[in-house]
């Protein structure tokens, strides 16, 4: 017979769904990936969906109720049920005594809180990134440095001690966002997409401006719509200086806060992997790669781990 | 009978128009005001809609053309004729002498151009503004110092040996249009405004936070969402938060390239004025009040005396 599970770990975006069924010794015996983030889940419908999942890997009702773990926005209050933030700075330990636990037929369920720093000069939030950070120190238990995880809200996180000891939010993907879509600078890039491309002489040029002078962002951004004014610049290179820009100011103000010498790992995937890659090469400072999924996955197990110890 | 009219003098912006009627020696005769900018002229009507303001201040056709200066928007590629820009540094000999000049039934037509920084690096254009800055020299031909003309995209000139040295575009404006209405902290603020009050605690705690680290503007964006998950701001305190961490990051940015004791003009008018005064008192380097009205009709008219010399 196949071998049985000990528990189910999740990881549940906003807009990405990750489940590994895990055997004992934390062995994969299954995994399940779905576009099904939160924004896709129906009001009251983030049971059914959990046991869409674990049905079609196999997890039937049994007597002993199946541990199940997950991270992520699932836990923020739009999500399923709200795992309230614990507070930064926080170490694996108490990020899982801080979990949400709760029962349903034959499942044993434990949401992980986020983390908040809660200054009110520099107040910050993340949910989901924490669990990779605690699965970084899983599986080294002694990391000091930066952890970078970029995206729509990128995360700088300091990990030193066996804990999180800061972070901070920049939202570099949001504003990429809107100001292709919304502001001015629509009128120049229209519906061409950055090539993602580290190499491309556009995004190598605003690279190079970002980094150069992250402050001077907001007279930057302009400065790609005047460049199409003046210069007649295709809207593929104009989205690609815009990707350059916003990865170059905000790689090149937060590494102003990061002290020569620090360990900086980069937890990417897809065009964004390489993007930062060449941004922290041309400043100088280059990154390792770390495995977001590697990461998440050993966060959720060692999570369960201390939820429910043999 | 009524003085007999010199010029009309145009000041034809994106969202706003000004007439001046102009008699000898710069009097001011009649003046007209509206809301039809650029954005409100149907396609073809910018002929009809001047006519009906000079109508307005009665202006009839008569056997000698009237000369009618224009500056602003009027002139881009999507106005009514495209005035190419003039190079900076531009003097307002040299923008008078690009204007477009054109003839219709009982109108003698020139629309000043804008000015351009062809710099490939470093692009950026201007439109309207470039005639406030010459009315500056036409009323002080010996000003030396900075000239800041906040709104959508803020512009920041410097101004000395009688012409437009420089000039940069930070898109202050548009930039918390679209972060307040679009953006995350769309959820935050919901429907509430800015206050425009210089003194309220949430522009003053923005204020401070971006004069203290313009750079790290893209991180600050979010503290705005993250400090009101955490301590349940009220959106007109996330909204002036907004509005005074934009300014105080465009104010930081912008003085650490203005040189220690030059002057800095200021020309805005509502309750910018009052945000971008107290934004310079924070930073230590207070600035001159200049009125945008007088600067742009002083400018349209000394234009028109180079263009139509007695």
């Amino acid at each position: 017979p196949a071998e049985q599970p000990r528990l189910a770990a999740v990881d549940w975006g906003t807009s990405s769904f990750r489940l590994w069924l895990v055997g004992a010794g934390g062995t994969v015996l299954a995994e399940r990936r779905a576009a099904e983030g939160m924004q896709a889940v129906p009001p009251g419908g983030f049971e059914a969906v959990l046991r869409g999942h674990l049905a079609a890997v196999g997890v039937e009702a049994t007597d002993a109720p199946l541990p199940v773990v997950l991270c992520g926005m699932v836990g923020a209050r739009q999500g399923w049920r709200e795992a309230a933030y614990a507070d930064c700075p926080a170490d694996p330990a108490a990020l899982a005594a801080a979990a949400l636990r709760f029962d349903l037929p034959g499942l044993d369920l434990a949401i992980l809180p986020g983390v908040a720093r809660r200054d009110a000069d520099r107040p910050d939030v993340m949910r989901g990134e924490e669990t990779q950070l605690a699965g970084l120190l899983a599986l080294e238990p002694d990391y000091a440095g930066v952890v970078v995880l970029p995206g729509t809200h990128a995360k700088w996180a300091t990990v030193a001690g066996g804990r999180i000891a800061d972070f901070r939010t920049v939202m570099t993907g949001e504003l990429h966002a809107l100001l292709a879509g919304h502001s001015i600078l629509r009128h120049s890039i229209g519906d061409a997409r950055p090539s993602g491309d580290p190499a491309s002489p556009g995004f190598r040029a605003g690279l190079a401006r970002g980094l150069a002078d992250p402050a001077a962002l907001a007279g930057e951004i302009f400065a790609l719509r005047a460049g199409d004014l003046l210069f007649a610049r295709h809207g593929a290179e104009v989205a690609d200086r815009l990707s350059g820009l916003l990865i170059g100011a905000e790689v090149g103000a937060m590494l102003a806060g990061v002290a020569k010498g620090a360990a900086i790992g980069l937890v990417a995937a897809g065009p964004l992997a390489g993007l930062y890659r060449a941004a922290f090469v041309a400043a100088g400072r280059p990154a390792r790669d770390l495995d977001a999924d590697v990461l998440v996955r050993a966060g959720l197990i060692a999570a369960a781990g201390r939820l429910w110890p043999d």
